[in-house]
Formats: structure tokens, sequence, C-alpha cells
């Protein structure tokens, strides 16, 4: 690993950050929240880190791989340090596990929350809630078309073929491409989203934060009682419409608002991805008249819409507390959580198409078991899916498992009950954000033991860079590359070439 | 598929199975409780049915792949039935499909009970109700390593290899030697644990009902509070041993009954079996003690070392109430029920061994992404894995979320809690027994709505047969090729040649 030049640029990414920490000012002026200051001074905190570690350490012409995965995580945990300090300096979160766990969910676009109350948070603290989740969905976004799939990580390099944009050999140039093309439709329809909230009545401020949790599948909210403030038909439905939007791979969009509407349906993800929300949203109707939650039939379908979406999407928005719901629908809505949005859209879960292929396997082996004599290939599109694919798909599972498991042990090994603690962690683990019970949709996970918080978090994180980019970085493999002297000066140094530390190329 | 040759065999298997329900017939004499007639009407009524199968359909000489789907299950619904026909007589249980959960509970090796009281029923009809479990063991010995793998299910082609006994062309000769050899084994460890089990005081049926529910990895126990009835901590030794070995698989038993013990633990799954067990023993005495379930430290080992045993190998014998236990048990208990035993054991569930190569892709692909040129490839044992298996692991994967999802949403859309609707089915899918709440270790399967159990009776025929058996004769893949006149009379009428119903012969 050049570990040098990793510094270097995750210095470069956090000045770009520290950039970022300057836009809730123009809202702590207008609300006169007494934020100024403190905005001023994360942000020189940020320019400063970051700005030392581009003095401190060389840049590299290429990165390699395993460059990659350093990067990508550590941005991420850099960003939510950095992004945690206005609610520690706003004084509403005494505790910084508490600020880390927020700033955390806002970047991987999860929306769990600590807060009973969002409302003790100042308006331009809120503000920087939902665009940590906005940025955040930017970065998902680029991450898992155009980094990722680079990286060779789990089974997106399916869906490279689909990319639009220049397909050159150098990382940098393409990703740049790339991330301009795909956040053009991200920001188009954050602006619309803005503009018909507006239309809604909603203030400025709430449609751009709400905007900015919809479109990322966060689901912060700037009021403790969530979508349910708003008490509006009108506010509900352009949030479902856009929660819809969200869960979609954004690499259609981007064929969509060229014209090319047949682009969605002729996707197989795409059409998989409607079908299972309309017949789960079919499913929470019946259920729900049938047991009689609602006597409404409106209220019912809008709910149950709501929710699906909420839900799949991982957006994590509250209008119902399904927590009393008939128990079919709890057991429907869990296993949603898992199945989460479209690969390369800002939704989390363990996307669409992983079980897309997994069903198509099942129907393989089913059908070489009737015809043994038969060879059967899988496709996706008119692209056969190859080996690798099959493997990280499989090795994907078992880490999700393990992760889970592991994970729901510690937290339930602290004292938290067994819904509240798996759901908390299946909430955290796919980026949904309210679990069951204790974490439930009118409940919060500030009431959870500090050591469970920082399990979740960790949790968030791995969940949001597909696990292998976290686990990677977990394998004493990964580590034993990391040879090389990292220093500026002690690379311009000449006695250090040659002194047995760099190990042959073909490993770095 | 050849329908008529199909039937034949299925008649001929009944006529065994019914000289098996006159084995009750002594102990009914012993205890005079008055079944003896019944159990002479049930013989009857399987001979006669099997008779008239035989005389109506026309054997083959050769059977094909379908042929054996067909064979598989169909046997265990038609064992099923006639096994349920004693319950049924006995009076104690009124509905039907209550026999019929009983009678499928006990041929899958499942021990879920639909009775509050076990002591209701006639000490013969207990018997019986162990002797299915035996019976069930005996099968899926030779199903999961005889029969299966010639059908090429399940990933379970990789212990060909391993395989004791000649490996001539022909199937049934194949099947009757591998047959022979693992069944003495499964005698040979019942022989011992009755012996051991009488030795420690239990009376001669009590010892037998008990080490045939063992050996079976079935749960069914004589006694409504099952192993506590004993209040012996020699005797939960025997059976912990026992549960050990049932949970192993029988082709190491093979070598290990000749001498070569090095067998067990060069074997991977093997090793994995001990470390997980012991490794959740570890954590269950840990926090039982922290959390202070029991004072007394030998009672919290033995109670974890009969738990893990008895959860993980599928058996579902009962000694302490699970669901009182801290929240980290439980979920350490439920996740234990998916693992089960050994693949070629009697036990249930998913099996240590797709664990097992699940981590190993999982290990393969994080390597692979750290050295992107290296090329790996997955070995058990010395046997290179090959592509199908992947693909079948894959499948059954996708199989096991389907049917567990379908399950799910029925059992808890009739009204039962999310919970006990969730666990019975992971209890009966992976042929455990008894699940949580409602379904708990002191709780039975008796207050559930009928189509609940209907839908239970399924998930343990599926489970059991590894779902690819059962889900084969759901496509409709299958069915398309039964176009043969099935009839024996038919088939030597020769105006029924050249009728255009028989297919070209390659799709038999």
């Amino acid at each position: 690993m050049r570990t040098g030049g990793v510094l270097n640029i995750l210095g470069k990414l956090l000045i770009v950050l520290s950039f970022t920490l300057l836009t809730p000012i123009p809202f702590s002026l207008y609300f006169n929240d007494g934020m100024v200051a403190d905005f001023l001074r994360c942000a020189c905190c940020g320019a400063l880190m970051g700005g030392m570690m581009v003095v401190l350490f060389a840049p590299e012409k290429e990165l390699g791989y395993r460059d990659g995965f350093a990067v990508v995580v550590l941005s991420w945990v850099l960003f939510a340090f950095l992004g945690a300090l206005p609610y520690y300096f706003s004084g509403a979160m005494p505790s910084f596990i508490d600020c880390y766990f927020e700033s955390m969910s806002g970047f991987t676009t999860t929306g769990s929350t600590i807060l009973s109350q969002v409302e003790v948070l100042p308006q331009s603290v809120l503000f920087w809630r939902a665009m940590t989740h906005w940025m955040g969905g930017m970065g998902i976004i680029v991450l898992s078309l155009a980094v990722l799939p680079l990286l060779g990580i789990g089974g997106m390099q399916l869906f490279q073929a689909e990319m639009p944009g220049p397909t050159k050999d150098r990382l940098a140039p393409r990703i740049q491409d790339t991330a301009r093309i795909l956040w053009s439709a991200y920001l188009l329809f954050t602006l619309v989203e803005i503009l018909l909230l507006m239309l809604g009545g909603l203030s400025f401020f709430d449609a751009v934060c709400h905007s900015f949790a919809t479109l990322a599948t966060g689901g912060f909210s700037t009021h403790s009682t969530s979508i349910n403030h708003f008490q509006s038909v009108y506010v509900e439905t352009v949030l479902i419409v856009f929660m819809f939007l969200a869960g979609v791979n954004f690499s259609l969009h981007y064929h969509g608002l060229r014209g090319r509407f047949s682009a969605y349906w002729q996707n197989e993800e795409f059409r998989l991805y409607v079908i299972l929300s309309l017949s789960s949203v079919l499913i929470l109707v019946v259920a729900n008249w049938y047991y009689q939650t609602y006597t409404n039939m409106g209220e019912n379908l809008r709910t149950a819409f709501f929710q699906v979406y909420t839900i799949m999407t991982t957006t994590g928005f509250g209008t119902a507390d399904f927590n009393q719901w008939p128990a079919v629908c709890k057991v429907l809505l869990v296993a949603l959580m898992f199945v989460g949005g479209c690969a390369g859209s800002t939704g989390g879960g363990i996307k669409v198409v992983r079980f897309l292929l997994f069903f198509k396997y099942a129907r393989l082996q089913l059908r070489s078991l009737v015809h043994p004599r038969a060879v059967g290939t899988i496709k996706m599109g008119n692209v056969k899916v190859p080996q690798e694919v099959m493997i990280s798909i499989l090795g994907f599972f078992a880490l999700y498992i393990g992760f889970f498991l592991v994970a729901s042990l510690v937290v339930t090994g602290l004292g938290v009950d067994m819904v509240t603690g798996t759901t908390a962690v299946i909430a955290t683990l796919n980026n949904i954000g309210p679990g069951l019970n204790l974490v439930g949709p009118t409940q919060n996970f500030g009431t959870l033991p500090p050591l469970a918080k920082i399990v979740l978090t960790f949790c968030m994180l791995a969940g949001r860079l597909e696990l292998y980019t976290v686990a990677v970085l977990l394998t004493p493999d990964f580590w034993s590359m990391a040879r090389k002297p990292i220093w500026r000066w002690s690379l311009k140094t000449p006695t250090n070439k040659g002194d047995g530390l760099v190990k042959s190329p073909s490993y770095r």
C-alpha cells in the first residue's frame, strides 16, 4: 500500500469537506441560532487537518487496488469524524460517541438517530445533518458505479457494461466523467423535489432538508414526528415518488433523462424492484384491511406505499408505527429491510440484483436436476454472468452472515433484548434507520449502551461500503503490504531506496 | 417420468413399512394398553395399499433421475400418512391434521409435537412415535450419502469421494451396499445407547424410545417434561455424547468403527462442527454466569452442553427453558438452529459443510481483492470443489430464503405472533423441534391454526429432503415429462405404442 499517497488524497478530500462545513452558515445567520462561530471552527479544524496531511505526505502518480480500499474506508471514517464536530459544539449531544454515531448515520445515509427530540438541535445543525446524507448519497453513487467496479467488488462488475460515459484506461478521469454524469441526475432530482415540496407548503429549509434525506435514502427529518409533522397527503406522495426514484440504479436515470425510457423496463433488476415493491404493498394493504389496522382504505393504501418504499429503499422516514401492525406485516417489512434498493442507487441493503442472481441460480440448478444433460448459463440482460460474480456473491453472503451474527451477539450480550438488538443490527447494517421494539419507528438509539452504539456505527460503515471494502482492511494480508516508508521527506531521501523494506513491485 | 415404475416401488416400500407397524404390538401386550387390534388394522391397511400399487403398476428395470425425486418425496409423504394412523386410532388426537403433523415430525426427525401432555398416548403409540424417528434417521443417512449424490443434489457430490463401499455403475446395488455399511454404525450406536441408558436406571421402554430419538436427532420423549423427567446427570451426559455422534457424518463413523480414528480430525467439516459447538458452549456458559441464570457452575456447564447439542444437531430434547435465558443466548441458539449437523448425519438444518464452503469463498474473494493477479481455488480435503457445487449452494440458499419467507408470511398471516411464527418455521424447516415463545421448549404446536400446521408439515418435509428434492417436484418442467401411460395393462396393450403420448426417449 502506498500509505503516503493515500493520506495525501485523504487530506485533499478533508479540505473539500471543510468548505461544505460553511454551507450551514447562511441558515445559522437567518435563524440566528448562534452557530456561525462553531461552523467556522469546524471548517478551520478540517482544513488544518487536511492541509497538514497534504504537506506531510507526498502524492503518488498511480494508486493501486489496495490504496483504493484504504481511501474509501478512511474517507468515510474521517468525514464522519469531522461531521460529528458541529453536533458536539452545539452542546445538544454531550457524548462524542453519540455525535459520531449520528454523523456516521448521516454519511452512510442510514438515518438512525440517538435523539428523542431532534428539535433540540439548532436549525443550522439540522441542515448539516441533512447535508451529510446528501453528500453521503453522492459518494455512494460514485462508489458503487465507478470506484467499486474498478476495485472488483461485489458482483458490481456486471453493471460496467451498462455504464454511461467514456471508458478510458486511467482510473481518475473515468471516475470524474462518470461522477459528473450521475451527479447531474442526482442534483436535478433534488432541485425538482425541493420545488415540489415547497409547492406543498413546506418552508425552504424543510424542503431542502427533506429532499436531501429522500434522494440519499437517508431518513433524517427536521421534526421528531418525522413526516407526520406535515399531515399532508401531497407531501407524502411526493416523498413516495422520490424514494422510489432514489432506489433505482442512477445509470438508468441517466438514460431516462436523455429520453430513453425503455432503458428502465429493459433492466431486469428494475423490473424485480417494481414487482417486489408492488406485491409487498398489496400484502400490507390486505393484511391491514383484514386485521382492521386502518378503517379508511385511502389511509391504508397511502401508509402501505409509504412504508414499503421507506423500508425497501432503506430511507427510514416514519409515518406509521409499524411496530403496532399485524405480525405478517412486520415479517414482510423486516424481509424488505434485507432486500434494499437496486445496485447503483443510494439505497442500502443486500440489493435487489443479488437476490435476482440468487434465484436465477436456483432456477438453473432446478432445471439441471430435471434435465441432467442440459447445459445452462446465467445471463443478466445480454451479458453472461462470469464465475467471479458467483464467488463474490457467495462471499458477500458469508460476510453478511458473519457481520450480522457477531454484531447481534455483542449487542444482545450487552443486555439489549433480542428483537431490539437484532433489528438494530439489521437497521444499521442495511442502512435503514429504525428497527423494531426499543429502536422502533417512534423510538431512537439513544438508550443503547455506548459499546453497542460503537458496534452499530461500525455496522453502518460496513454495510454502506458493501462489506468487502471494510473486510479487506481487516485481513492480515492487506496490512502485510504496507511496508514502504510513508513520509514525504523519507521518499525524497535517496538512502531510503533499496533498504529492503520495499517488496517486489508485483506486491504493491 | 416412469410413473408406473415409481408407484410400483412405493407400493413395495409401503408393504415393508406395514411390517414395522407390527413392532409396537409386543409393547402393547406388555403394557396392556389395548392397541393391538389398532396396530394390526394399520398394518393391514398399509399392506393392502402397497399391494394394490404393486399389482396395478408394472415395475421398471431402470429408473431415471426424475423418478428418483418422485420416489424420495412420495415415500416420505406416504409413510407419514400410514404412520399417522396409529395416532388417529388411539383417539388421543381427534384431528387428522394433527396426526399427520406428528407423524411427519417423526419421520423427518423433527420432533415438534402438537401434544401438551404426551402421556395421553398409549405406551405402544409412544413407542411407534420413537420408531418413526429411528426409521426416518435411517432413511436420511441413506438418502444423503447414497441417493441424493446420485441425483446430483446439494453439493453432496463432494462426499462421494469419501464414501465407503464399492462404486458400481448401477443405482440399486450401490445404494444397498452403502446402506448396509452405514446402518451397521447406526444400529451399533443405538444398541450401545440403550444399554448405557438402562445402566442409568431407565426402563427398557424409555431407553429404547430415547435412543431412537437421539440417534435420529429427533427429540420425541416419552415424558412431557422431556429429559427433565429423569433428573439425572448421567442420563444427560449419555444423551450429549450420542447427540454429538448423531450430528457427525456417518461415513466418518464407518471409518472410526474400523479403528481409523484419524479420519475424524482429518475431516474439515468435523473440525468446524467441534469448534463451532464448543465455542457456543463457552459463550452460553459465560453469558449465563454473567447474567446469573444459574448460580451453580456444574448446572450451568451441563445445561449449556445439552442445549448446544440438542439445538445444533437439531434433536430438540428439552432440559432448560431457554426462552427465559438472556437475549444473547437466544440469538446464539437461533443461529445454531440454522447451522444444523454435518452432511451425512441424521441432523437437519443447512449443514456445517455449506457454511464451511461459504466462508471459504469469502476468504478466496478477500484474497483475490488484495492480490488481484493471484488465482485461487477452493478445496475440500484434497478435492477441488467444482463450479456445480457453487451453483448448487447458491441455489440452495435462494430456495431456503424463499421457503422461509413464504412460510413465515403465511403462518404470521394466520394471526400467529412474529417470534412464534418465524421460529416455528425455523424449527420445522431445520427439523429441530421447539422454537421460541408459544412454540418454545415448554410449549407445543397444538394451539396453532390448522392451516399453519399444514404449512409447517410441508416445511418439515422440504427441510428434511434438502429443499431441492421437493422444489423439483414443484417445477412445471418436471411434470411436463410425465406423459407416458402409467397403468400396468396399458403398457401391455400394443395399441398404446406410438399413440403420440410418449415423448422422445431422451426426455424420459
